[in-house]
């Protein structure tokens, strides 16, 4: 039997609009077994995603065909506390997961790289699937030969962060609706300057230059609309210091500290406002997805 | 007698429009001295730049408001081979060169970031400025708190430069016009992940990644246009696997290599082509201004 962990990435992180993303330790796991009785059983999940066009099936047979092998009849497993549609990268995970098995069902043909680049494909864009490939912070795109390059940036241990996530969904599709087609020139430059100081600051720990960089115009001032409460919670962060951005295209919002009391107080204080809604102290996976032979 | 150096400094670096510039080591010297005949004499420079409008006069000033002393009877030389309206900082060599006098003709009261501010209000932009005062290459902004904000990166040793200035000056006003105002989300997008890509690809001296990453839709594909003989400049430097870049707003342009024997044919084929030209090999300057008291 085959095990597979894969990291829920939130990505943009304010001013890396589609192409930052972080690995955080809300794991997903899958098994992947030889199946006897019929050429595929998925569990652990909703039963319409219990067939072929499951993701984490669709990443298995992405690398068999990527190496020119039969796939398996299979028994597969999930195990996820991941929230579907919340901006934390499930479906990054569930295609990562399949790839990662696959590879580790034929002993590691393909390298991390082979993997994000068929990820990536799969995928659409590979801001999600990079973290939860290789762990930490990533910066990733597909470049003009259609190759995808990543910078993986260590992230300061210093730094806490909070996952606080509603009881509702925001559509990726409704998300992108609200943003402009255009920006201007200054606020051009903003985005990358901000990013840069951004990535500088998640490697430093310095959080007031955090703060000061994760000041987005590209996407969460419209963003934030969609997110009911988001003000309560940006007022509640404010009060306690902290920096807060929307994770991937929300609902989930990451609330960032360096203070592990801070971090406990901003939990209590939020659980308290928002008893429905989930609030997670996280922390960072350096890692990325990880497999075993059991 | 004070004796200071400034570095000329190369910005925008193709992906950095507006916000990032690279220190090298074609100096400017400027030496100050108390006049016992008159309130300013100032030599080497045209003759109408030898008055109180003088940069290095201008910036020595502001260093003596921002301390509040009285403006000594000075007598300034300068001695630069910095081009003026080449895309080379000659403007903030100039500046930097006189804050960077006055503030050790008054033993140093100021440290560099303060140094920092006042040459970032005096240029309007701290691109060019803070590369001159940290040395190496610099990402700078004014923040929403109109501090500036700073990150130097190391630039790696294994990358070769070469400034290629040719006989003619852009001004700054020309190379704005043909810009456009706005730019596509996805556009942006390309802009952030590539800068990350660019100063990360400039710490580690990976050249490949480097190329890919100084690929701008910014302001090269316009100015490139108002430098005659860039296509052939650009073909040159691909034909020896270099990368090519605009300084600043031009008219020079910067190619980059990771290989001392390339450097020195491109040098030798470029000055064939345009013996009008200077064509300089150029180290990184990875200290910026310095001052000493003779």
């Amino acid at each position: 039997m085959i095990k597979v962990t894969v990291p829920a990435t939130s990505a943009n992180l304010s001013v890396g609009f589609d192409c930052i993303g972080l690995a955080v330790d809300m794991q997903s796991k899958f098994t992947f077994e030889h199946n006897s009785n019929a050429d595929l059983t998925i569990s652990g999940c909703p039963s319409e995603f219990q067939n072929e066009d499951n993701l984490v099936y669709q990443g298995f047979k992405a690398v068999c065909n990527a190496i020119d092998q039969p796939v398996p009849k299979l028994s597969i497993q999930i195990h996820t506390n991941v929230p579907v549609s919340r901006g934390l990268g499930s479906s990054a995970a569930c295609i990562v997961g399949g790839l990662v098995g696959a590879n580790q069902w034929f002993d590691l043909p393909l390298n991390d790289q082979e993997l994000l680049e068929i990820a990536t494909k799969m995928e659409g864009h590979p801001d999600n699937v990079a973290p939860a490939i290789f762990g930490g912070l990533c910066m990733a795109f597909v470049d003009s030969n259609q190759q995808v390059q990543v910078v993986k940036y260590p992230v300061n241990k210093a730094l806490q962060f909070v996952a606080i996530i509603p009881n509702f969904k925001i559509s990726t599709a409704a998300a992108r609706s609200v943003l402009p087609s255009q920006m201007s020139y200054p606020d051009v430059t903003h985005q990358v300057s901000h990013s840069l100081l951004m990535t500088h600051a998640v490697e430093t720990g310095n959080l007031s230059q955090l703060k000061e960089a994760m000041n987005d115009r590209m996407h969460e001032p419209y963003r934030a609309k969609l997110i009911h409460h988001f003000d309560q919670i940006k007022a509640i962060c404010n009060q306690f210091n902290s920096v807060l951005y929307i994770s991937g295209s929300g609902s989930t919002m990451m609330a960032v500290t360096d203070q592990p009391t801070i971090k406990a107080q901003l939990v209590a204080q939020i659980k308290a406002a928002f008893p429905e809604w989930q609030v997670v102290p996280i922390m960072v996976d350096n890692h990325g997805a990880k497999s075993e032979v059991l």
